[in-house]
Parts: C-alpha cells; structure tokens; sequence
C-alpha cells in the first residue's frame, strides 16, 4: 500500500506538494481549511485544524503527518506525538518557528550568529533597548506573524504602546536591533527523522513591502565562504532544532560580513519555490522523501541561474484567461506556477520561475512573465 | 473559472497530466476504467468509455475532452463532436491512431516515407507479399495492438492463417516488409487547435520484446540531416492528420540511412517520458497546453543528455517499500516516476529519468536505478 502522507492545511504549500507525491506514489491527504481551498484536489477532509478531535480523525487516516502551516498548537499536536502519531516536524521542533522568543533564545544557546534581541514587556523595557542601539529597533510579536505582519520598525520608547497593551500576563514582544544588512539570503535544509540532512545552495531573497518578490538561486557572487557559513548555520539550526522535513532560514548580510538567522520557517517556503525547476530535487518533493524518512534526494542545481518572481494579485481573477494566455504566449521557456486562488491585490496567486547560463536572461524571463498578471 | 480538462482513461498517462494540471492551474478530471486506477486522484467519473451516455455525462462537466488512450470508439467522438464537445485529438485524426491499415493509406497520400505495406485477406495475399519482399513481413491487426501485441513476424504464407480466420466481412490485416533498421527513434510534436506546432528533439529507443525499454534524448550521433527530416516528417503528420494535442511518431532508422514511419501515438507516448525531467516543457504539460489550445512551452532540452529507463514490475509489489528505499538512497539523482499499479512480471509500474553532461553517466544512473526494482 502507498504511504500516506497527511498534511495540515489547505494552502499552496500543500498544493504544490501534490505533483511530487504523485509522481513517487505516496497518497496525499489534506485536511483543509474549508472548501475550494488551493490544495483542493487532494482535501480528504475538511476543518479546524485547532481542534484536537478534527486533527486526530485526519491523523487516523495516513501515516505520517506534516504541515501546509505552523498554525496547529502544541497541545493539539503534542496530544498526537503521545498517541504514536509521526509528527513531521514534531511540536518540539515547531515550538521554535512557532514563538519567536523561543527561537531567539535557543540560537543564542546553540551559538547561532543573530541579531542583538531581547524580550520587553512595557515601553521602559522597549526604551532601554533603543538607547542600547542606535535608537531604532524591530518590535515583533512573537506568534502569528507572517509577510510582515506583526512587524514594526520603532524608533521610540512608545512605538509598540499599542502592542503592550494587548499583553497577556507572562507575554513579551521581541525587539531586535536594525542590523545594517546588505542583502536578504536564505538557506534550506532537509533533515530525516533518522538524520540524514541535504543542504541546497544559499539564495538571495528580494522582499518587497516585508513580502518575497524574487529569489535568485545560487545567491550572485556568494563565495565559498559565504556559502559554508550560510550551510553551517543551516546545518546547526536543524539538528539543534531536531528539525524534520524542509526548514528555510532566513539570514541577513551585513555590510561587515556577517551573517545574521532572521526568521526560521519548518516547511518549504517561498525562498525555496525556485528548487521545482531549478534543482535535482525540488523542495515539495524533498519534503515529502524527509517526513516520510525515505532517502533524500541531490540538492544539486539544474542550471547556473534559477530566478523565481512571485504572482502578486492583481484586480483580475489570475487563473486561466487572457494573461495567462499571453504570458505563456511570450515566455515560452517560462515555468509558471499557479495557486488556484482567487486573485486579491498583493495577493500571492503564483509564481514564475526561470532558469538559464545567463542571470539577466533569467531576470528578465521570470519578471516579464510575472509583469502580465500585475 | 479554471479550465476543466477530462481525460478518458484512468492510466498511468492520466495520471501524469495530474502534476503539470495542477501548477497550471487546470481543473483535471479523469473518467476511470474502475476503482483504484493509476490516475485515481482526479478521477470524478467511473465507467465504460465505449458508452455515449458514460462519455457524455462526464463530457457535459469539462471543457474539452482528451485522451489517456486510443481506445475510444469513432461512433462516440463523432456524437461528442456533433454535440458541440471540444475533442482534442479528434475524431478524424484519432482513426489514424486507431486504425494501421487507414494510417498507412493516409501516409501513402502525405508521401510520408514508410515500410513497404499490403492490406492482406487470405494467405494468398500473404504469400505474394513475401514474395516480393525478401520472403519475410511482420503481420499486424489493424486495431487494438500495443506493446508487440497483435504484431507477428512472419516468414511463411500460412503465418497469419490464425488471425485471417477472425477477420470479418470486408475486414483486413496489415503486412509491412521486415525493415533492416539499425535502430529506432522517435518524434514528437505538439499542435493546437489554433495551429501552432513545437516539435521535440528526435530521441532513440531501445525496445525488449516488443516493449519500449529504454529512451536517450537527443538521440547519439543524430546529426542535423536526421534531426531534420524526423522533425519534418512528425510535422508533416500533425498537419496532416490535423492532430491536437502530443503526436509520437515511431521511426525505423535503415542501414541505408532512411527514416520510415512505423507507428503512431496521439497521447503522451512512454517515447515522451524523458521530457518530464529533460526538457524545459515536459509532453504531459505540453498535451494540456496544447489540448487546451494554450500557447506550447520549449521543448529545449534541460540537459546534454536525459535517459528514461522503464520499471517493470516485478515479483514483488512496486509502490513504497524496500527497494524504492534503496534505489533513492543509492542513486539521490535519479528521478523515480511511479504509477501507484500494482506489481506484475513485464507491467509497466514506473520509470526512472536521469539527466547529464555525460551520456554514460545518465545511462548507468537510469539503469542502476531502474535495477532495484527487477
């Protein structure tokens, strides 16, 4: 019998787990948040995944189970784990891409390179932080957070007055310093449950308005330093983590040459959306060998240049018309990825990915492609 | 709305038009033979695909109709199509792929180059052919063959009296000359509705026993003189024949260096399998474009050389299980193609792709991979 691979959430992560597990025979089942989700095709049912009951019905049905989100509390899964359910990554893995003070507290333990930080509970707290650096600072909540979300550049003790405010007893924010970087990178890693770990090459990330707009793949004139860095800290983070499955680490540049773990993600994730055309083994695929421990796949790329732009929603609905049509039409070589979601602007609704020998060739290939859904 | 695309035919080529659906963004929908299929994760319908109110039923949901096999009756496409139904490939062009004896009176007029040939009824016909033709001639039944089923070589009058005793009324077999060919190759091309046509590297395969056993893209030492005339005879076909969708054209290659026609495929064809790793735009993505009547992808080759290996099924069973495990852990470049059917002696259950810059290396990476599963 196939094994069953069950994932938690409905989003495009967990779509574009569908093409790779077909192709290796493993029987995707998703638990989605509702219908017409965009991995529809492969819902088995459909949920809160906040509800214990729900989550154990699904997980009763497949063999391992893994995650379109980080979403799912540690009770829920906890619960799980203590039924001998495999939980790929584990609660005590997703714990640190779950709360941010937890991740920065456990970087610091196992000598991970990041920011200056520290936890705050009141704007006295937030001011002594500022003086300490340079009078400006990132407040972040620690849960919930994504593109952006929960995330504030203050330069004042009462920037984050409003966030303090909404604490529960117990409860901090993050705050960390405005670390003077010279570009965005991210490194993914695979990790098996029995330990075997594939390092892919490191990539620039471009964020736009705090979201992901382009990745470049390898990272340009990333020397053999910068990518052994880039690798160890990956490397070092999944095994201290005990990750299991696709963990991408978002790192800063800085202008001394530093290299600085941002934000970590367990689950493949849009710094890594170029791997499907441009690496041996793209990271759904990867995934999907990691939490089912089967052999890992070469992380090697397929071409000298992979760029990936992301399809930002526009006032269109972006599935089948007239701009897919003639993006297609112009960008013959183009891989052009798409969510089944309904388009909203600034909406992720897709993704173009293009490879090639030359970087500006792909540039453009990828951005022009992109350009006919603005 | 996305565009709804059903298949006839729940097989393992359904089955691969799941992955690419799925990115593209294509509502896929299969019309299975049963329960369990290869293709069963988009199969919404089940039933006998000879059956008009079957095939129309699931037509009434979908916006065009396509094929996982040949197999559907004339009478059937004709009262889609009367019916308004968008069939890609047609009717009027499907009957060359379902028919050997109206395939080679049509090539006949397109002055396409092929074997000698005779519509024979009795084993006089039979003798007198041999006669003229070196006293050998391989016998096939005009319809309903695959995979050396229905095709005999034989080298006597009486050879074929078995099968000239099932011939109905005004009914026919098909004797071609014993080509001395050196090797076998394949073409394929992609057209739209609309026109528009892009063509496949030519590629070799290597047959066992009547089945396709191995595929190199491009094929060794296909110079552009051969490149061009496969290209130009594919071409010639899909133009002629007014194919829609992936043509394979099957090609002898003579010791006196001409190319002969020797079969045809309108589908995606086990020739094909190679593009889903080697070229830019794979023949399962490129038959929904096309279908679909979407502008067709490269066909570049991604590689200086892709190799296809088939898996055929052995003793034990070929989803998920120990061997799989050894040929990924073995050979973590390999990418392993499964068709979720269960293991027989000679079924084909999956395939294995292999790409480089060195021939050989791909050849033993396919093979050794494929290897695992004998």
């Amino acid at each position: 019998m196939a094994l069953r691979v069950g994932v938690i959430g409905g989003g495009q992560l967990a779509r574009m787990m569908i093409a790779p597990a077909v192709e290796l025979g493993i029987d995707i089942r998703v638990l989605a948040e509702g219908d017409g989700m965009s991995a529809q095709l492969a819902a088995t049912a459909v949920g809160d995944y906040r509800d214990l009951a729900t989550v154990r019905a699904f997980a009763a049905d497949v063999d391992v189970v893994t995650f379109d989100h980080e979403h799912v509390p540690q009770e829920v899964l906890r619960a799980l784990v203590d039924e001998g359910v495999a939980v790929h990554p584990g609660p005590d893995a997703l714990r640190f891409a779950q709360d941010k003070l937890d991740m920065r507290a456990r970087l610091a333990d196992l000598g991970v390179p990041q920011p200056e930080w520290a936890a705050v509970r009141s704007s006295d707290d937030l001011g002594a932080f500022l003086a300490a650096h340079g009078g400006a600072g990132v407040v972040k909540t620690p849960r919930g957070g994504y593109d952006g979300k929960g995330v504030r550049v203050v330069r004042a003790a009462d920037g984050a007055d409003d966030w303090f405010a909404q604490l529960g007893p117990g409860e901090a924010l993050l705050v960390e310093e405005l670390v003077p970087f010279v570009r965005e990178l991210a490194q993914q890693v695979a990790r098996r449950p029995s330990g075997q770990i594939a390092v892919y090459p490191v990539v620039e990330t471009v964020q736009r308005d705090g979201v992901c707009a382009e990745v470049i793949a390898p990272a340009p004139a990333a020397g053999d330093r910068l990518a052994q860095v880039a690798s160890e800290i990956g490397v070092r983070i999944a095994e201290g983590l005990g990750v299991t499955g696709m963990l991408a680490v978002e790192l800063f540049e800085t202008d001394d040459e530093r290299i600085l773990v941002n934000e970590l993600a367990m689950r493949p994730h849009n710094s890594g959306h170029w791997s499907q055309d441009g690496a041996v083994t793209g990271q759904f695929e990867q995934h999907l060998r990691a939490v089912a421990d089967l052999p890992l796949g070469a992380t090697a790329p397929r071409a000298p240049w992979t760029v990936m732009v992301n399809i930002l929603g526009g006032p269109q609905d972006a599935t089948i018309d007239e701009r897919f049509d003639a993006a297609m039409s112009a960008h013959p070589d183009a891989k052009i990825h798409t969510y089944g979601k309904a388009s909203r602007p600034g909406r992720k609704v897709g993704h173009v990915n293009a490879t090639g020998d030359d970087l500006d060739d792909a540039v453009y290939t990828a951005r022009a492609a992109a350009a006919h859904f603005d």
